[in-house]
């Protein structure tokens, strides 16, 4: 089995009523500081804050009654705990969302707003996932895995297939990478929709698990990374993610934590929207020309909007 | 001569190839704390990041290539001197900006990025009209009032058109006011659409002549406010927006300064937009009980995003 743009599209049609149709959103002052025409897909302003809800009600809805009886479980950083315990509370059952200890306030309350019962653990992948083992064992919840899931991937795939139908005519299309979920579903859509588009995804150079992966062609781990980017803070650990990136993306390429803060704030001031660091990535990689975008029309997916506003990046 | 729903009409199709269509957010989880249907218009989201940008471009393109061969100038503490500043870029004419020494630096940064020629002066009414006298004079440029001409209105107006088109079954809708242009815009606008309809201008506690005005049913001034929405702190100084407030707007309420920032700050996180102060006045309204909204479907026209990120005002 894998993922095929077919996936993607049945996915739209489940998660049609519960999600947000996000609006696309360009700026004069950007693309003239760019050269080149952006559109900005708005995942930010998606329901729960984060292109996640897509994935999240694919895989919640997908589910028979039976399977569904006993709740979900998962494991994010946040926001696609949130994602998952809205989907769960829509269905009308139990969500449990385990998050590292060290999970942005912002996103905790995010979660916690759907109804998600947060259950903490040690900020590694061997303790979330044992964590998720005994919620499973003693509840008889399922696993809703954050990226390393094909409905997962077919249901972030859907917000590509909506930015192609705003903006057609696009030569490239950036997303950030952090478990690999939201750039194979994005690729798949993508490629499938319109051949000849090129698909690069962006990472913290803090976090460069999947540079090293891609250009490696095998999977290359690293230990959890200090990025402010804490939404890609995640290894591209699944089975699934990456033989689908090596397929289906034409390059990933790094940006440095400076250049992050700068492209998230210059979004803030200009296009008026609230972004979290791991969203600014892909417009940090056009700012600083480690993608070459000049006379292209290019799509920017702005994965979420869930951060401190207690506390921001620039401030000292 | 007044205003009237065909001025309107007419100022859209003059300004559709300036301004942007923006989008009309809502979100399930403000819906649940208001008991009802809140509909946000995104001007935040408008070419330079204001309603303004409606109205002035609508003044710019109705002058005459003789009216507008010297160029035009304006008085503003910030967003309608950015949007008359790109309005004449656009028409590639000179635009000169006389804004208040105290106008927050993110409005004169803002002025400036649109080819705008700032002019400070002290931050009285008479020093702003003594300047802009000066530069007619010397220049040739004419004048683009912020609040005070019909033209102006009319543009503004153009938003509730658009808002009432994508929400058409609205039984309230609030809007901010300072001068009076964008109150008297969009209650022509939406009682001549829907005359049922209930238009409610908000203004803070502290910059109060609207509400005095309003209930006295004559123009009432104040001393210049020191509210933190620094949008509204002209008074109706004009002769044109009150007889047109009075007969087209319902009530006028107003809010505190700690419910401002309280809404400001609700706005952020849960809609995942860049808000001024002056824009979460109405929502403020709706938070604090000061305009009835259960069972309602209610628009509100979020006014303006420039901010200064360095300090934000729930930040000690």
């Amino acid at each position: 089995m894998s993922l095929l743009l077919a996936d993607i599209v049945a996915a739209r049609a489940r998660i049609a009523p519960h999600i947000r149709r996000t609006p696309v959103l360009t700026h004069e002052i950007l693309d003239a500081a760019a050269g080149a025409h952006l559109f900005f897909k708005c995942e930010n302003l998606q329901a729960a804050g984060a292109f996640k809800s897509r994935g999240a009600c694919n895989a919640v809805f997908a589910l028979t009654d039976a399977e569904a009886a006993h709740g979900v479980v998962t494991h994010s950083s946040g926001n696609h705990g949130a994602a998952v315990a809205r989907a769960a509370q829509r269905r009308g059952i139990p969500g449990w969302i385990v998050m590292p200890h060290h999970a942005p306030l912002a996103k905790v309350r995010n979660v916690e707003r759907y109804g998600g019962r947060v259950v903490f653990c040690a900020p590694t992948l061997a303790a979330r996932e044992a964590e998720c083992a005994r919620l499973m064992a003693e509840t008889g919840a399922v696993l809703v895995h954050p990226f390393d899931d094909y409905r997962v991937m077919a249901g972030q795939g859907t917000a590509a297939l909506e930015l192609l139908e705003d903006a057609p005519e696009l030569d490239l299309l950036l997303c950030p990478v952090g478990g690999g979920g939201l750039l194979s579903g994005t690729a798949v859509a993508a490629k499938g929709l319109r051949p000849g588009i090129r698909v690069i995804g962006v990472e913290p150079e803090l976090g460069d698990d999947v540079a090293r992966s891609f250009r490696a062609r095998e999977r290359v781990s690293i230990p959890t990374p200090a990025t402010i980017a804490d939404g890609l803070r995640t290894n591209v650990t699944g089975e699934k993610n990456l033989p689908l990136i090596l397929a289906h993306v034409d390059d990933i390429v790094t940006v440095s934590e400076d250049a992050i803060v700068a492209a998230m704030r210059e979004i803030w001031e200009t296009l008026k929207i609230v972004i979290e660091p791991s969203c600014a990535v892909p417009y940090a990689a056009i700012r600083t020309g480690k993608v070459d975008v000049r006379g292209k029309r290019v799509g920017i997916i702005l994965t979420g909007g869930n951060v401190d506003l207690d506390k921001l990046p620039w401030q000292k």
